[in-house]
């Protein structure tokens, strides 16, 4: 047995997430079937980073060991001739023993993109939440500061998570105004050594707030000390979320 | 009864176009349902330009006729609680009588995005076209010149066209790179007074093959005036075209 690691992609629509489920069809299961009818055999994958049903991924990264003669390079194509079109492996290569793709990862970022349009837009109602409202782009940058550096996030964080500690080092929030695809959108970059359950769409969620006025600077500030989850604004729909990378350092 | 004019936007991936057909759920049918639900009549929809299975809009316009006492305005919110979420009426407004849809257009423009990128990317499949290979942006907009202005377009134009003029005034042709949703973009602007079957597509194609290195601009000026398709690069494939906008001058 070798261990095999693999970047994917995936549209998350379709999915009920990540994560291997008792109901539903999720990614990971999707590519632990694709391997077995590849090898022969069930291997469990295992994958870097949790997405919820309907978030996206360009660089989500997995691992899994086979004895099979398949070259270590050639698996993404083989598997991708097995896996339904929304999932892609992107690339797939030999990786040490001890390299796990959740615990060797030392920071991850993730996109959000809003559909920022006074109408509904069917092409990118999948991959982007959407504001009808004006947002002050300037007034979110100015905001943001409050998530940079190395927070108690618990006020960020979904229920339903598991007990932990809830310190996280942000090292990245980037916003900007794109026009593609004949309209306006938002980019939110963020980037950071780990994130809580649902910590992007809670954040994401208080910047719109932000941008649309209703919120100050001062108020992100006192939420995060508050430490009170329900006092928040509502995290952001998933269809904008995108895992972009993962990034390893050393490996 | 009186005349009711539309725009719609809608995701052409899972419909077989915007012409109802007797096999296949179209865009047209689906508005004809909608309408039915809400005012209790059959109304024929007309719209105003025809796109193929897979191929987008944003700013597609109808017009239908109805002697339903919903107003003129809220037809497009209405229309919306019975259509599936891949089809959106973006607005409604009562027209002039005289007012065609299709006749009554003086200008329409398509975009045509190409995802640039070495690796699939599953969440923009749905609505680009892939292209892998370096494109060279300056050369196509040198060639794009061949194109532009009054011509007869016969060898753009795909078998299966009805027989008619094939002249046609192409008003506008752009094409930019842009950098959206965490990856590379190129988008092809082009507006006409009115299109040929396909011609966005056949013109697009004729494009990447310029961009690849693989056709000059004066292969195009050649296969232009030798009106032969069968001579011409293959179309860009669906997915990537959208029509956006239509202008009617006066109306």
């Amino acid at each position: 047995m070798r261990p095999i690691a693999f970047l994917v992609a995936y549209d998350g629509t379709n999915w009920c997430g990540s994560q291997r489920q008792k109901n539903g069809r999720s990614v990971q299961g999707e590519l632990e079937a694709a391997i077995q009818k590849i090898t022969g055999t069930f291997s469990p994958v295992t994958l870097a980073g949790r997405t919820d049903a309907g978030v996206h991924a360009t660089g989500q990264c997995g691992r899994f060991e086979t004895a099979s003669c398949v070259p270590d390079e050639r698996f993404s194509l083989a598997l991708n001739t097995k896996l339904d079109n929304s999932i892609r492996v992107t690339r797939s290569w030999g990786c040490a023993p001890e390299f796990h793709p959740r615990f060797s990862a030392v920071e991850r970022t993730y996109r959000y993109t809003i559909l920022h349009a006074p109408v509904a837009n069917p092409l990118l109602a999948r991959i982007t939440g959407w504001v009808r409202e004006p947002l002050d782009v300037e007034r979110m940058t100015q905001a943001s500061a409050v998530f940079i550096g190395e927070h108690d996030f618990v006020a960020w964080q979904s229920a339903g998570s598991p007990n932990g500690p809830t310190v996280r080092n942000l090292t990245k929030l980037k916003i900007g105004r794109t026009r593609a695809l004949g309209t306006d959108l938002v980019e939110i970059e963020i980037a950071a050594n780990a994130f809580l359950y649902q910590m992007v769409r809670n954040i994401v969620g208080a910047l719109i707030e932000v941008g649309r006025g209703t919120l100050e600077t001062e108020d992100l500030q006192l939420l995060m000390e508050g430490r009170d989850r329900t006092k928040c604004p509502a995290p952001a729909p998933p269809q904008g979320l995108c895992l972009e990378s993962i990034s390893y350092g050393n490996y």
